[in-house]
């Protein structure tokens, strides 16, 4: 029987993978220890895509010969400096992007018709006879994609469904069922609510910035299911505050989990934990696309899916 | 100058009515006190749909010839002793039922993408670096539909956008997109996700049973956007609290609004204050439908919309 590959697991939110992947492999855990007696024979990481990559460790991992991105985004991952050491990266594209834009439908709506916050008044009894909220119809408001990858264009066909308009802008122009604007800022200028779903790299890290915030206005909705670094997170909340901005939904952050006392006094707000992603099927197509990917790369086939 | 034409609003959540009719009548507001010395004038009742009507106020109004009603649903009215009486009975149809559509798919993701309580979570500080929630794909779920009317509808196209797979069942048998089965235990059966949108009256009073729960089972939702008398709220709190029922999403309920201490600890729910069709657009549809009826019956021309 010949030896059997060891993989280090690096984020603690993916610990229940050790049961899926101890049957092929000897599998360590980074927050149980730096596995230093182990360094020889690791010979890929299992990482979270939003986790900034530990290159510091790596230099110390001699036989390493793959990062395993769990996730579709690997917005963490320097990846012209793996590249540069000859390291592949594999990733799970394509698995959740119906999921997550589910998500950011439920948050358009849940901002949008006061789900979140007509929740709380009734369980408080601000409910009263003479109480009525009255908020606009999700149809005829215009929505911007921020990005229109895979999510993008699901969240585009389900706000259809919706009889909301749809445009769009990306950095690359490309064919596409809805208008591209000219460029972010005449997007945020046109819509109602902004969806940001592009993939998160440091080409766009901050760039839902304070003057993008303001041209979608006082009674504008931004909406994040990309990564937090894509959004000025400060500017967001001084735009909310000062009521620039007039609603936010977001289910990422710049830091995970978020501070909630940097949430406490900002109105007009919905907020997930990380959750558009996580469903079943999409934890398990990702889990499928991981054990496929460190097969053929220990078995020294093309890897399944790997970063482009 | 002929004498003005009195009407009288019966709901004090309907007060911000009177702005829009002193031009044309005399306005008399119940809740301000019963107008006993306007007992002759008075010739029609402004009423929300879902309150009972006042009979013995009825009796004690010699020239009253038209009950208005503001909303679409007609559920607290009884049609046949107003037309026993000769008096007609306008409402407001088809104004709003895309909004209540919107708002039901924003009780579908709430509750199944666990948003509300993901908000609360976020904000308590429960969001902890090992937490994970993980729920079920909407795509796929079978969504069955009680009552397939214009908001049935625009909840059926809205959900096919959600890749759900979509039933329905109605007392009455019609053409339709989608199948209807065999009963309302059948459709619960067969539904992970159940909508109740359908009219609210005499007949259907307690329809969503112990029964119809049991049978939705313990990973079913159930939403309900019509009227909450449709539904057994003690036979629902006891489903929730006993696991026999997954989850419930509600806008309407048996007394509105709803005593906050009956939901307290009921868990896997979210609430809303009747809101569902509660918007801008749908509110102006209501009140030019309100007017057009209050004209045309005054000018001796058929009412526009009258209860069929």
């Amino acid at each position: 029987m010949t030896q059997r590959p060891a993989v280090l697991i690096m984020q603690r939110h993916l610990a229940p993978l050790s049961g899926f992947l101890e049957s092929a492999y000897d599998v360590y855990r980074f927050w149980e220890g730096p596995p230093i007696e182990a360094a020889h024979d690791i010979r890929a990481l299992i990482v979270a895509g939003e986790a900034p990559l530990d290159k510091a460790l790596i230099e110390q991992l001699p036989n390493l010969s793959l990062i395993a991105c769990f996730t579709a985004g690997y917005d963490g991952i320097d990846i012209e400096w793996c590249r540069s050491r000859g390291l592949p990266v594999s990733h799970a594209p394509g698995v959740n992007h119906e999921d997550v834009a589910d998500h950011a439908l439920g948050l358009i709506l849940s901002a949008r018709r006061q789900i979140v916050s007509g929740d709380r008044q009734v369980r408080s009894g601000e409910w009263k006879v003479e109480t009525r909220n009255i908020t606009a119809s999700i149809g005829g408001q215009k929505l911007g994609i921020v990005g229109l990858g895979h999510i993008g264009k699901a969240v585009a066909k389900r706000a259809e469904a919706f009889r909301m308009t749809v445009s769009w802008w990306g950095p690359r122009p490309h064919e596409a069922e809805w208008p591209r604007a000219d460029s972010l800022l005449a997007l945020a200028k046109a819509s109602d609510i902004l969806v940001v779903a592009c993939k998160a790299d440091e080409s766009n890290r901050g760039l839902i910035s304070r003057e993008i915030l303001d041209a979608l206005g006082s009674d504008g909705l931004l909406v994040n299911v990309s990564r937090g670094q894509v959004v000025d997170e400060d500017a967001l909340i001084a735009a909310l505050k000062s009521g620039a901005l007039g609603q936010a939904a977001l289910d990422v952050f710049i830091d995970e989990p978020t501070d909630p006392t940097r949430w406490a006094n900002v109105p007009n707000l919905v907020l997930t934990p990380h959750t558009a992603g996580a469903t079943t099927a999409g934890v398990q197509g990702m889990l499928v696309l991981l054990i496929q990917n460190l097969q053929a790369h220990f078995a020294g086939e093309p890897l399944k899916t790997p970063v482009a």
